[in-house]
């Protein structure tokens, strides 16, 4: 489990939006940190406001430079809600309960990245279809061009958004926990570490005699790593 | 993986803002099935509006009756902007990756709950002081007996919010890609499963000679469940 950058010149800006408040010392503006915790989930939640209420939403995510991508139908309420207007994108991973001596100082061990920026819908047909072969392509090197290409209908029915991230924060705790000053109270203490991984595949039925799993998604699920 | 129920007479309501327009034989508005993704997820991610704009942060909450809980610091802006507002609180499971003939056809198995309602601030000592140790003996049958005791002022330093679910929706995707009608093409398809699991437990430094790790917890370590 990585720990956080120090602060550096291109970081992104603490911002009365993004400053981290609570426990500062878990927190960082750095590009490097925020990056990895992005890359490191598939799954982010976004939240949109529609109507002056909250919603949020599961969805995976991909990014290039300092950009955002995550895609939905071109009907949904929510990617049509998002473009132009600010959207809090937010990844966690949790790495492990933290069991302390006492309640309070029970914690989670986790990585975050909340991100802060305006959404903007992919108009250009080419440049969506682009997208989304770069979003296949990060999650399956390969994949793409093995593929039954894509029909001009199902990049028409596809919305892809992008967002600059403007602002943002990386928290993340790890390590035992903190309430060493209290080790002799006679209670178990340590660390439930959670971990996630690739199980065995499940071909779909039907699928034909000799197509065999290709080399690179072998590799991936060798490694059993989910991204 | 559980299939969705079919609607029932104490379903939660269906409203503009809770029903489910995007694939909607994948949503539900069943009690159970609200419950039982809300009871399987440690983790969700809360949307507060602060200014206007969407803020999503991710916690651990727990759930009694059709109530949502969940706790932070005293002086955190987000649950103090949650107090009678608007929230909407997500939790999401990703079961796998659906590989598909086509890249329109990927897809992801999940398990997803978003419910709405208005928060409150618990405020009465006691009741807080009694929904954090629920909220303890619900991740760790027993251990609540075992801690150092609270003190008021770990009580006075925590807040604790409490959500009547008002709307809710699940979302479930599971099983194989789709487009078996497309079974002839010549490509890999099927699901990449992905899994949750607690690794071997990490003891804190300094514990004592001869703490042993309980029985409860060790039971739900060999379990390998996350909750």
């Amino acid at each position: 489990m990585a720990d956080l950058h120090p602060p550096q010149i291109n970081d992104y800006p603490t911002t009365e939006r993004s400053r981290v408040r609570r426990s500062p010392n878990r927190g960082s503006h750095a590009r490097a940190d925020v990056h990895a915790i992005l890359d490191a989930s598939p799954l982010c939640h976004v939240g949109y406001v529609i109507n002056g209420a909250p919603y949020v939403t599961p969805t995976l995510h991909w990014r290039e430079g300092d950009h955002v991508y995550w895609h939905g139908s071109a009907a949904s309420r929510f990617l049509r809600a998002a473009e132009d207007m600010p959207v809090c994108l937010t990844c966690s991973l949790m790495d492990g309960y933290v069991l302390a001596r006492s309640a309070f100082n029970h914690s989670v061990n986790y990585r975050s990245a909340m991100v802060f920026g305006t959404a903007r819908l992919v108009e250009d047909v080419e440049e969506k279809a682009d997208a989304l072969r770069r979003f296949i392509e990060n999650l399956f090197p390969g994949r793409w061009d093995s593929l039954r290409p894509m029909t001009s209908q199902e990049v028409k029915a596809t919305a892809v958004l992008r967002m600059g991230i403007d602002e943002a924060t990386a928290k993340i705790r790890n390590g035992p926990p903190g309430d060493i000053d209290e080790a002799d109270f006679p209670v178990w203490a340590g660390v439930l570490p959670v971990r996630s991984h690739l199980a065995p595949v499940e071909a779909a039925p039907g699928l034909p005699d000799g197509i065999e799993l290709p080399e690179p998604l072998a590799a991936l699920i060798q490694s059993g790593r989910i991204r």
